[in-house]
Parts: C-alpha cells; structure tokens; sequence
C-alpha cells in the first residue's frame, strides 16, 4: 500500500509510528502550505522509507505515485483544501484535525467524500491512549451505567508557536485545534448527539501569540438531557511534568469514570476509585486506518466521527466568536445523508 | 452574646462547633419551616448550652429572647423570610445559603439588611477548609499571576433527601443548594464579576427525588475575559469514601492552582504540581462571625459576598430553566448601592 504525506506540521508521528506494523510504505512527501518546510520531515521518513520522494506541489505528487493513501498534515486551514484533491482521486485520506476550519470547507470535503468510495478518518489519535481506551471499553460495558455529566480538560503548554498559529485564518482557532480532541470524547463516550454549544474563549495573555486563543470553555447539551463541558489552555507551566494535561470525568448513573494524568479510575459499586485500572495494551491509530482499509479491521474513529466533531467545534467557536447559544441542526441533515448515502 | 437558631436543616453544625470558642450562648431554638423537627438539635445543643429554649413561633423566640444573633437554616425557600423577620428586629444574622430561593425574595431581603445596621453572612463554610483557605491565600499573594480560567466541581451523594428537596417550591433548586458554593469561590479567588451566565441542569435519574436536579453545568464569563465553569452532581456513588467530592482548579498566567481531596496543589515556575502544599490550619466560619460582631476581627464572608453568590446562583438557575444566556445587570446597582449605603 503506497501512503503519500501532504504536511510536515501535525501529528504525522502516528503514521512514522505505524508504518513498520502494516505492509504500507511512505512513497512520497510534499508541503500542503505555503511556506511549509518539509525537508526534517523527509530526513526522518527517509530512514524507513528510503524510497521516499520529495514533491513540490501536492497534486503533482498524487497524480504521479497514484497513492492509496493520503496523509494530511500541514497549516490547518489548508486541511480542506488537500483533502478533496485527495478524495477527488478516489484516495484514502487520513487527516490531522480539524479537518476544515470552516462549515464552508467541512460542506466541501463532506461533498467530495461522498462521491469518493473511500475511508476518511481524523487524527483523534488520543482515543488511542491505553488510558481513554481502557476507560471507554468499561464504560461501553456498563461499568458507570448511562453517563449523565461530563466534563474535559485540555491543557497544553504554549511554548514558542509557528507563525501561522497567530492567525485565525491559517490557525482556525484554539476550540479547532485543542478542543476537539474533548469534543470528541464527549460523542464517543456517551453516544449522545449534541443539541447546542455555548462557548467562550479569550487571545488575552497569549504572550505575544497574535489572535490565538489560550483559554476556552465549550458547554453542551446533549440528547437526553446530557450535559457536559469542556475546558482548555495554553497556559500549563513551561515545567510540568509533560506537555499537556488531558483530563476526563464521565458522571454516570452507576458510577463515574476519570481519566487524568494517564490513568482511568473508576468509583463505581465494585471499585471505590482510588485505583488506577489495569490498562489495556495501546494500538495504533494509522495500522487500526490500514487494518480497515484492507478490510481487517476496524478503525476507532469513522468518518462520520470526523466529520461530527469538526462540525461540534466548529459550531462551539462560533458560539464564542458571537457570544451566542448555537443550536445544533446542520449535522442531522449530514446524519440523514449518511444513513441514504 | 445571645444566639437564636431558626430551623434545624442545614449546617447548623458550624454554629455548634464553634460556640464553645466563643462568648456566645445559644438561648433559643424554634423550627423555621412548616414540618420542621427541631427536637434532635434541642437534644444536642442542650449539651453546650443547658438553659436553651424551644419555641413554636420563631417571631415570638426572637421577640421574647432578643438575641444578638440569628442563625437561620430552616427550610431553604423560608430562609428569606426567617432573616427579614430577624433583620427586621436589628438582629445579626448567620444564615444558611442560599438566602433566598427567588429574586424577588432576595431583594426583600437586600431591602431588610440595607435598613438595618447589622452584620450578615451566608455558611459558605467552605471557604474556612483548609485547602481553600490555602489555595485562597497562595492565590491572593500572586502564585499563579492573573486567573484566566477556572474550573469547578460539586459532587455529592444523593441518598435519600428529606420530602422538600423533591419540590423547587421548598428546595429552590441544585444550583442553588450545592452549586452556589462553586459559584462563590469563582467570585472570591478571581476578584472577577459575572457578566453573564448559560446554564442546565436535569432532573432525570434522580431515583424518585421528584423535580430535584441530580445533575447540572453553569458556564460564566466574568470581567476581563475570564471563563468559568461549574459542575454539580448528586451521583457520588454511595460507597466512595467521602459524601463530597469538592475540586476548583485556577489556571491563571503564572501557574495553575488545584484544589482536590482536602488538598491544594501548586503548578508555576516553583512548584511542579505533583506534591500538595502544607495547609493553613482551619478557623471557624461562625467563630470569625462573631469576632466581626465584636469587632475583633473581619468574618471571610462578606454580606456583599453573600449577595452575590446568591444572585448568580438564582440567574444561573434560572438560565437553566429557560436555556437562555442569562446578562448580569441587577447586582451592578446592588453593588452601587452598597458603596453609597
């Protein structure tokens, strides 16, 4: 199987981190924004794909390796536009998150991965973390009843950002970028459907970051009168421990569940949560991508999923561009096509 | 210093806890609310003060025993009424939160205290544990810089309540019983004012409660661009080791503060979060009370402070009811009023 990357900036380490479990080779590699230096990128693939090839424009590349995968990874706002030219050759696409940083671009690439018969999924890797899969397959097996209250954290140290994180035009937003990864959890722990987001974030105290956003707070509605909230930051010390703080507290009828600090724990009739769980082993999130694609397997996260939870965040920072409660409705239509589709 | 206590519901253990510490003698005891058993307390405050009282009629204890100070925790819609009554009579008042169920019925209340001249606040006894206190006092000397976002949590378990939890007529609401806590350390830590608030709360899986909430969010924004997030459930699972499960964490531009299991922890340039801090020890809430009285000492709980929390807890309820983003507005004349009063 022939993988092309377009974008050296996101999370292309899942792939380089999987690549040597599947049958997959990384042929070819091309910057997806301008200005994008690819050239690290390269050095590192290089070691286990000596083959790899270095393009200039991205369409070029795909029309001439003819790939059956696509990786996308470069400045957020150029996710879209990469994606359908991928799609558009009837190619697979793996992308980093989000994937559009626009409900326009989003309606684009759902239109163009329509008409392709391919599988799509975002990089919502942290699903992948033996902490959230472990506390996901209890919870999907009852462990906490039906979850009634949820509440995330993401918290990242800022460091030094690239230039085009300082603008919402290339950057897309902080709700986009971080908050997605809560976004998500939200949906695939609880099954809920979101009915409305209410949202805030503030740029103040972003150390010189331009319109980056480095505090948000998102708060949903969800179906059956679920509710939840997400916060993050960027604004976790410089000498913590590590470099982001992922946190999540899943309030259900029998029980609650937490994730935090790498551990789940769960406070249920059986388990009084003061212990960590006995971890399930990890698995990884692009070889889960190859696996499905060969029909093998399963990937965690499906298209719809992607789709979904760039949609959710694109909703929730519109909510705190406004200052508005949004109410959710887009996305059923999307629901629709899917089941007709 | 002669003490009245008007009901027998909340936490009327303050009271007795730090009575002996003080010169104060409770003289009489009288049920606040329709129903209410008074019987049980009188057997325990017998021990620490022998010559109590019993009255039917709180009016006619207070008109007959002329305390210095009210204690009102009756039944949480009848404590506006019970503090009117004593403010009416130049009695200070310790009551229990919240004041008031309604708006209407806390400004009554404002109306009382801004014609009486006497000392009030609200048992926002939390404050006075030693891990608030300890974060409070980090905080307030500049550990943490300036707080941008906060996050809050209220966990209990549910129980069986007495019959006027499962009214809103007589129980007033989660977020206002448990939520205002939450609601007041965020106004207490950041120094901030609300300015608007979007809130939900769900009565569903509340095991025969009636209209009681068992779970609920509030989502703030406060001056400055400040974000907040509070959390209530009553979904503790009966077998955790604690009947609460109290957390705020304070992310502000020079570290992030947490406090969480009876502790306080410190993330900044000095500290990496992973040890809790030693603990300032514990003052007594009823105690700094009466010294304030005295006027040998200032109680941490203001009556502007006990206003406050309260009116955001009603607009905080009340945005949950109507699923509007609910604009502070009311208590910036309150606030008016109580510089010019």
């Amino acid at each position: 199987m022939r993988v092309c990357i377009i974008g050296s900036t996101g999370h292309v380490g899942y792939v380089l981190q999987d690549i040597g479990k599947t049958d997959a080779d990384i042929v070819g590699i091309s910057s997806g924004s301008e200005g994008e230096d690819v050239l690290g990128l390269y050095e590192e693939v290089k070691r286990l794909s000596p083959e790899t090839r270095v393009f200039g424009d991205y369409r070029h590349m795909l029309d001439e390796l003819r790939p059956e995968v696509a990786v996308v990874a470069c400045h957020f706002a150029d996710h879209a536009k990469a994606t359908i030219e991928a799609l558009g050759r009837g190619i697979h696409v793996f992308t980093e998150k989000p994937m559009a940083t626009t409900l326009a671009d989003l309606d684009r690439v759902w239109k163009a991965y329509r008409e392709a018969n391919v599988h799509l999924a975002a990089m919502f890797g942290i699903r992948y973390q033996p902490c959230f899969l472990t506390a996901w397959d209890k919870v999907r097996h009852g462990a906490i009843g039906t979850i009634r209250l949820m509440t995330a954290q993401k918290s990242y140290k800022l460091g030094r950002r690239a230039g085009f994180f300082r603008e919402r035009r290339s950057y897309g937003g902080t709700i986009p970028w971080v908050g997605i990864h809560a976004i998500d959890w939200l949906h695939w722990f609880s099954g809920e459907r979101f009915v409305s987001v209410f949202a805030s974030h503030s740029s103040l105290h972003n150390r010189g970051h331009g319109e980056l956003e480095v505090t948000a707070n998102c708060h949903f509605n969800l179906t059956n009168e679920v509710i939840a909230s997400a916060s993050m930051d960027y604004l976790r010390p410089d000498n913590a421990h590590s470099h982001d703080d992922d946190r999540l507290r899943l309030v259900g009828t029998r029980g609650i569940m937490e994730v935090r600090n790498g551990s789940a724990y769960l406070l249920n009739a059986d388990n009084d949560g003061s212990k960590s769980l006995p971890l399930l082993p990890t698995r990884g999130i692009f070889a889960d991508f190859v696996a499905q694609i060969r029909g093998e397997g399963r990937c965690l996260v499906s298209a719809e999923d992607s789709f979904y939870a760039t949609e959710a965040a694109l909703l929730a920072r519109q909510s705190a561009d406004e200052g508005q409660l949004i109410t959710f409705g887009r996305e059923f239509r999307r629901s629709d096509d899917l089941a007709s589709g």
